[in-house]
């Protein structure tokens, strides 16, 4: 039974997960690198840490949530890091959106050292992550995953052991390609909808129960009508996935030409300094670009 | 109040549209042109005529519902025509997926004639024609729009005047490139699972609830894992609608470079042939395209 858990990259999504982790009697140690942050993170109940070594120390149970592959490497390797200082038989978990050869090679490591290592990235944003129903897609051997259920259930609900490792990795970026041609579709729709004249708020509501209707548009349609670009997910998030997804189809044949363009309307869009926007805020960027390419004659 | 309607075009989504609006006690004549239908559309209780001109003659309210714009053209225009037929004060509606800047010549053609002409194509495919469950997205006038709305009513269930002449079109179109975008990022996320080996099943059931869910998941999903690629909505629709709505931005300076890419991967299966399957068959055109590129080195 796990009880004592490390927890690494308390951002808002690691934040709230910890906090539900606490709710249901965990106890939890978190990894602090900016004072600054030391109060707020003690007033949640988390105790603080500023090491690894010292999260990691009691802990049955080591979860990472930080912001990409070279995140991961960073807090994983290295003398002072996960692998090297989580006790023998713990159970180490991943929940970064991360890349599938990483999680493989974290496993195989992991192994060698008598760790139980887990990829178990989440989709699900961070009202998901508030309210415990993040979707959790978990790569690994089924013994282990079955020891870090009640972890899994203290986050999220729809919990599925999706392969061995890397396979948690693999599912979330393949639900990303699914998000990443949801969102354009729902961004090139309104864009059309702003330049035809229609009345937004009309068009938004005709879409709901429709053959159109979608997660995206639950999400996300209210902050357009608002003209609203703050993140739910911030686009640069998604740019990170997408690149990973291509990346891990790279020799395959296979040639993804729709997540392609959707992948590189997000990256102009970050490269132009919009990384942090909402992934919504490429409704707006249609007309700006077709300015651009205006004011460019 | 509108007690007999003339129905033109009863393909599949016509047939079950004139039974839901029979089983609401209204009076349809429908237009067959074949005569091998006759039986056929004779069974559901459907009165039958051969002319256009006999199907708009005691008419209170004409319904076409065919193609695209060319088949539009066909029946409104002409002396045997919709336009030239329909009695005076009769309210005319096309319902077909169509052009806006047709929807707004029909219009004006129509008032000069002394007809009420709306458009008003629908969304929900064959499913929701049967279910009487459609969303419909209205263009033209208030007042002739509630007078249609007992007619609506018996085949969907979110029926919205978007604005004047053309704005049901315009809403259409922008909900086909939202679909587009939704389809494609399903089509390439099942096309990176199946690349990477993934659990199709564990896959599908993993996105249920998540940020990636839609519409086109719970529509065609379940045919993606049983390999069917029969049609709920054939591609070759969202072809032609997909074309119509980057016809309507021309000269606006807005690319919608995403929904070009989904429109470039439809049309080249429509090339090969594959214009009569569902929009789902795109799942495996990637690695048939792969398996092309290839053998053409």
């Amino acid at each position: 039974m796990i009880h004592k858990i490390g927890f690494i990259g308390l951002g808002i999504m690691g934040k709230a997960m910890a906090s539900n982790l606490l709710k249901k009697g965990f106890e939890i140690t978190g990894f602090v690198r900016r004072p600054e942050k030391l109060d707020e993170i003690k007033a949640l109940g988390i105790k603080t840490a500023t090491s690894i070594p010292d999260v990691c120390a009691k802990a049955d149970c080591v979860i990472t949530m930080v912001g990409g592959p070279d995140d991961v490497k960073e807090v994983w390797q290295g003398s002072n890091g996960v692998l090297a200082s989580a006790k023998k038989g713990a159970l180490v978990i991943d929940m970064t959106s991360s890349s599938p050869a990483l999680a493989i090679e974290l496993y195989e490591k992991g192994k060698t050292l008598g760790l139980r290592v887990l990829d178990a990235p989440v989709s699900g944003g961070d009202s998901g992550a508030k309210n415990a129903t993040l979707s959790i897609f978990c790569g690994g051997d089924r013994e282990d995953f079955e020891h870090a259920l009640p972890v899994f259930e203290a986050m999220g609900r729809n919990i599925v052991l999706e392969g061995g490792p890397g396979r948690g990795q693999d599912t979330k970026l393949a639900a990303q390609i699914v998000v990443g041609g949801q969102l354009a579709g729902m961004c090139e729709g309104f864009a059309y909808a702003k330049e035809r004249g229609l009345n937004l708020e009309k068009f938004a509501s005709s879409l709901k129960g429709s053959a159109a209707d979608c997660a995206s548009l639950k999400l996300y349609s209210e902050r357009v009508l608002n003209n609203d670009r703050s993140p739910g997910g911030a686009l640069s998030y998604l740019v990170k996935d997408l690149k990973n997804a291509l990346l891990a189809l790279e020799g395959s044949g296979i040639d993804l030409n729709v997540t392609r363009e959707v992948l590189s309307n997000y990256q102009s869009m970050q490269d132009r300094g919009m990384g942090s926007l909402g992934t919504q805020a490429l409704v707006w960027d249609y007309a700006q670009r077709s300015g651009i390419k205006k004011q460019g004659h």
